[in-house]
């Protein structure tokens, strides 16, 4: 369960917390202090009165009670101290960083036991252990870099692999990407990604929570439960991307050994996905480009204006939108003249829409507004726009975030001068936007979002086979052959939809019935 | 054709430049400057006496005699200034930057014309009009930015597009890949990419010439040029990648309106490269990750090593490679487990190779031995090594890239931490190394080059069908209908290789020919 104390704490006491920052005690310590938590902060350490100017205490029973318990102990200490706060201090959330437990020795899931049952006695919430911590905008609660922008619309992600999930973040800070909760479940000893997500469903609030869900995932043990609660956070209005590693023979060995991972077949997984309404990613830079989708307001059909004032990179995203199932229709009309008029001689407006390299941040604005309002075949746009260098871009970079909050067509922006203009593209991103570096990888994720289907609205009823039917059927069945009928029989008792049959013995027999038959007829 | 002086000018003068930096003129000649050009530089301006520091001519007349001119003026004077310096002053290279030629207008072209006619007369060579300009590591001869580190072992690069070839240097500057020549060929007046790759290839020097080369294509309007020069480089042990863009119905409307490019369909395209031996490309990312790759030895199989201290981007890069039909074998035997020994308890070595978040730099290089020397259904590693921050990670990359250097099999290094590591990535790169951001993209990056076979060592000898042959049996059958004897002096006439078959009419005679039948027999 998760507990008010693990994502808003009053109180959080790094258990191990010390001076030095290149142990996990010390590295979150430092985290939380530069996080600027609101609440108090303390440390229990053996050795110290004060570590990285945080009072610390020797020994648990002067601790004040304290929400939130961040451990980073030796395994073998951590069962007591957590019974310890659990019992005496009032603690109801646990983070142990620690590894040591269940992945590495029998007597190790001994210790991760005993924990699991105190926490669940006292209706604590347990993460890890063998993680990274958690993120929220509340507090900084990892022992690792890098720490992104934290922010309640950014992107909430459950990894089940603490370094992975990190390495996801390198991937996506860079260009915009920024998260609200992140948690790294570790050996899920209380919780794994699905029980985080069942939260996330549960206690969903529209106006206050993430709408978008990331995955990284090694193993599912509840597919029923990540069905269920993917399903339910889609239908609330969320978007769910995941990626789920170990699918291919060598790559489940691979994950076998990482997080003793049970592999899933590939087609298992996709099947799971389909039906949640799970955009299936297959890599760090893959998920980061669809969760960038997943900024942009929602895609509503296929038809995509590629706008830009560089011609190559707009031809190679029109071929990879064509070949990933997505159009880029002509645009034509007494309205895309009009357009062309108001831009410079040779610029092209046919789709894409090409202002040439001299094309101004006002020609930009106009473009899109004209895509916006009057180009009906057009459902969102992509806007591919850098720069040679000539001229800082701070202008059409404005016109672009400024169309992007007001157009009523979602706006896919496309920044390839991450050098030249680096520091446009910064301040476009230091407006909370999302951008792509590559137009062919963002035709990709676009493909891959419009082709994941929403989860249908109702489940198909429960149906019960009858399995009494079955057997007498098939005792009944002489020397192992059945009759046509008694194959009916059998589909109709296991619940399978068939086209309606029926079987005759003679051409009078057929002939008598032929006015009561529903045509066609086979 | 390209002349000496263009690729190793002595002199060169930029005919319009300028103070104005936000023009090209001005731009063009900073870039010459901040690049220390060693040879003379002139600036042809009519209203000054000094620009930028370089001496400026108010008219050609005193203008000492010079190598190479770069032209930024209006494209009507153009011509009588090319035919100036072509006649009077010994100039045998112009880079015409100017746009205003054919991809304007019927006059634009005539003037292009006048340009070709006067280059061609005095064998001088001509790249563009409207371009960006060449970057090689005598000169920078672009008005643009970036500038990528060119040395002579980094990629040649010929563009059909100026703006692409800059937005490609953006994607690949970052992941350490260095240039050594960039043409962008802009208008292709005089020389397209195919003739600056037949140029490349006549004039091949292994010892000093780039065995990389990258090219963007908007059109092939020299399919056969590009064939034989791309298989003779490749002969000479150079690798070559492409993208060609406007290949889908809507994008070659794009290129089109670019760059006036007709389109090329995608099987064509597809066919021409893969008979080339070109890796064929579909983006900018997906160029920069198969260049980086050619920046390592070949890859001579297909069995992957994997060696990382994180398990999930070794599970997701083991996925990739046999999803994308590359191996991830599993590594066993005694000498397995002596590497085990050496490790931490814990590690896995049985491959993908996973010495743990706490694994040294010390047994980074053991293993890198082990695989290279002891493991021998191992053709390559992939070493994933990033950091969550607790320590410096200087010594695991020093290590690395003195084992990529040292190792007999090719080492494709992935550096996830590009934010946490910045320092440490960057050291890497400044010893001359590309990496990958991206597991992912390297592993698909890693197939497509592995299954992009080398040329024919010959082509088939000529073969003339035998239309006579064909004429008189067809005129012989009777009703129509050939008789299988027919058939075969048919297929033999045009030269269709089949299977040796005879004809009987009898058992007797099958019979009797049996002894001087060649078996198996179908």
């Amino acid at each position: 369960m998760i507990t008010k104390q693990l994502t808003h704490p009053k109180s959080i006491v790094v258990v191990g917390g010390s001076n030095d920052i290149h142990k996990p005690g010390g590295s979150i310590l430092r985290n939380l202090i530069e996080g600027d938590f609101s609440g108090k902060l303390y440390v229990l350490n053996p050795k110290e009165d004060v570590v990285q100017g945080i009072i610390s205490y020797r020994s648990p029973e002067k601790l004040p009670d304290v929400d939130l318990a961040i451990i980073a102990i030796a395994a073998k200490y951590a069962p007591d101290t957590v019974e310890y706060l659990a019992y005496n201090k009032n603690t109801r959330a646990f983070i142990i960083l620690s590894a040591g437990f269940s992945e590495e020795s029998e007597e190790g899931k001994k210790l991760e036991d005993r924990i699991v049952k105190t926490v669940n006695e006292v209706g604590a919430s347990l993460i890890g252990p063998n993680c990274v911590g958690v993120l929220t905008p509340q507090y900084h609660g990892v022992f690792t870099k890098p720490i992104p922008k934290l922010d309640k619309n950014g992107c909430d992600f459950i990894s089940g692999s603490g370094a992975t999930a990190c390495f996801i973040m390198e991937a996506g800070i860079p260009k915009g990407l920024t998260f609200a909760n992140v948690y790294s479940v570790g050996n899920s000893a209380q919780m794994g990604v699905e029980d985080v997500l069942k939260y996330m469903d549960e206690s969903f609030d529209p106006e206050t929570d993430s709408k978008i869900k990331l995955l990284y995932l090694e193993s599912i043990e509840k597919p029923d439960l990540l069905l269920k609660h993917a399903s339910s956070l889609i239908k609330k209005g969320c978007r769910i991307a995941a990626v789920k590693a170990g699918t291919s023979e060598a790559g489940s060995r691979a994950a076998s050994s990482h997080t003793g991972a049970l592999s899933s077949p590939d087609n298992a997984v996709s099947a799971l996905f389909k039906k949640a309404g799970i955009v299936r990613c297959f890599g760090r830079e893959d998920l980061i480009s669809v969760a960038s989708v997943f900024t942009c307001p929602e895609l509503k059909g296929k038809n995509i204006a590629v706008i830009t004032h560089a011609g190559g990179p707009a031809v190679m995203m029109t071929d990879t939108l064509s070949n990933w199932g997505l159009s880029v229709p002509p645009i034509e009309g007494k309205e895309a003249d009009e357009l062309k008029e108001k831009l410079f001689p040779g610029s092209a407006v046919a789709n894409p829409i090409d202002f040439l390299a001299t094309g101004t941040a006002e020609q930009l604005g106009t473009i899109i507004d004209y895509v916006d309002r009057k180009f009906d075949n057009i459902d969102a746009m992509a806007v591919i726009f850098g720069t040679p260098g000539l001229f800082e871009i701070y202008d059409v970079y404005d016109v672009l975030e400024e169309k992007i909050r007001t157009s009523s067509k979602p706006i896919f922006p496309v920044l390839p001068s991450t050098l030249t203009a680096k520091d446009e593209v910064e301040t476009f991103v230091s407006k909370g936007r999302a951008y792509f570096p590559d137009e062919v990888n963002l035709a990709i994720a676009l493909s891959r979002v419009y082709y994941t289907h929403k989860p249908f609205e109702k489940e198909p009823e429960d149906f019960t086979p009858d399995t009494k039917k079955v057997r007498d059927v098939i005792d009944e069945a002489e020397n192992g052959y059945l009759s046509p009928e008694n194959i009916q029989v059998l589909l109709d008792a296991v619940g399978l939809p068939r086209v309606h049959e029926q079987t005759y013995y003679s051409k009078n027999e057929l002939v008598k019935n032929l006015s009561s038959t529903e045509y066609p007829v086979v």
